[in-house]
């Protein structure tokens, strides 16, 4: 029976949730001498060098100089220490992994939190998960988020699932929300993000469940996280978003927990979901990676405005 | 006939080794107002709490008031965020693992480099990398050592394996010397210390071999690395220095790997290497926690000094 059941699910594709962001950047350029934007390939990963190409595409593409810069791990930090004292580069990130150890987590901090597009810098990450949004506290200089997470936030604004009726910084309210994956680079900032906004989010990971809220009163600045002693088939099926980035082929969101008519979103470069979901679904984001280079140049242009403003401030 | 030569190896326990420094610490300590280092524990583990107890003891002896606060982890944050401003802390430091993931790099860096006495803020990880020992141009203000690679070298100082005949900054030229596990912590930060100090480091992990070497010229600023085809077998027998820190009681160095008038130092917790050591090293070093504690306090001591110094420039 279920085989025939004519879908009703709307698959919504990347590149059209990201077009109004690349027009909006390129608004932002059209004025400005192609602000130079530098990659670092410093691995063999296919998928690495085609995210690198990408980037590059659609960075030209929208008024910035692109420049990937292919170097041996052994010199990666050299580079980017020369990157960050280089007048002429506005910004810059790496295409991970590199070593694929923590040695990573030590080469992100190597980046001038003034040119890190990508988010990564840790003031970046603390002022995200404390919900402040300017660096500065004359709140001239934004404070920039991590793509991704920034990437799957726009999606959902996108689709609806931000309530425009409720208050700005409250329009998840009521929202249920299930991220499968707590990484520290997407997961977990996902769901504080998430929460932050006013959503009951259960981060789903091997290593357990945990509850994300934004705790009680609306003026709380920081979500709340307990662990809780649900399994993915408590938390998914009273979902109403659930979000996977399960690295690896061989996972896959078991279709029976997805509560007919939820939103269901993939950020992993694999497949996720099973082609099935579209029968329980009503909004289904196979892939999220084209959103995510549209975020890392409305970063870029917030670095450049900040560069622009701390330069006016010496000047 | 193994079993019966008499052993000439001489054990060195860190107590002895550590003693000096206290020493050092106490006369530093003395005609002040006892600065307060706070320790935080928000896991169950019971070495972890050894640990804090050895610390507490050895800090409050040394002169300090030393207070550990047990919170809940998902508190840890806040706490320490709140010892950051808090102006009657001196430093602090934290028992870890906490979360036992990536958490716990974003933690680390939470602390506040001024107060930071495990020397893990990325501005000392980053300039002990790159052999630079002061934070401000002027060069009043030392930067801190992560404090068990730190103790590894006063170990060997102390063991007369940096060689004072030797320039400063080149005492361990001509020595060779492995490290058994690359942990962005110890081994990785460690290994890079002793090639900045002319040694011939070869890194062995379990994802393969990297030797470190300041490269060519005495007046280079940072060690090169490279991969090596090389096997524990291939680089131990020809190392004047065997280093361990190995987490899991299930790893035994292989004894038959020494050689013979070889210097042998375990800075696992768990006994890396099985008591046969003693019939082929000339010196066993077999834990190395005492003196880690003794460069908390070392460290603790540099803090306040830098702490004094700005508040000095603002007076």
């Amino acid at each position: 029976m279920a085989a025939t059941t004519p879908s009703t699910c709307r698959v919504v594709l990347a590149a059209n949730i990201a077009a109004p962001f690349i027009e909006e950047v390129k608004e932002y350029t059209k004025d400005k001498n192609a602000p130079l934007f530098v990659g670092f390939l410093a691995n063999d990963d296919p998928w690495a060098r085609q995210y690198a190409e990408q980037t590059g595409k659609t960075a030209t593409d929208a008024g910035f100089t692109f420049e990937l810069r292919v170097v041996d791990k052994e010199d990666l930090e050299e580079k980017i220490m020369e990157a960050n004292v280089d007048e002429s580069v506005t910004a810059m990130m790496v295409y991970w992994p590199v070593f694929g150890t923590q040695q990573d987590k030590y080469l992100q901090q190597c980046v001038a939190r003034e040119k890190d597009v990508e988010g990564l810098s840790h003031v970046y990450v603390q002022n995200m998960y404390h919900n402040i949004r300017f660096l500065d506290a004359a709140q001239t200089q934004k404070s920039i988020l991590p793509c991704t997470p920034l990437g799957v936030v726009k999606i959902l604004e996108y689709l609806g699932v931000y309530n425009n009726v409720l208050t700005y910084g409250n329009r998840l309210y009521g929202k249920t929300i299930t991220v499968v994956n707590r990484s520290e680079v997407v997961g977990r900032p996902l769901a504080a993000l998430l929460a932050n906004d006013g959503a009951t989010v259960y981060s789903v990971d091997i290593t357990g469940t945990q509850k994300f809220t934004r705790g009680a009163g609306i003026k709380k600045k920081k979500h709340e996280v307990e662990d809780v002693d649900l399994k993915l088939e408590d938390v998914a099926p009273k979902s109403d978003v659930i979000i996977t980035g399960v690295p690896g082929a061989a996972y896959k969101f078991p279709t029976e927990l997805v509560k007919e008519g939820a939103v269901c979103v993939n950020f992993s470069t694999e497949k996720n979901f099973d082609p099935s979901v579209k029968e329980r679904a009503a909004i289904y984001v196979p892939a999220t990676g084209k959103v995510t280079i549209a975020m890392l140049l409305r970063n870029l242009v917030r670095l450049y405005q900040n560069q622009q403003l701390v330069k006016g401030l010496k000047a």
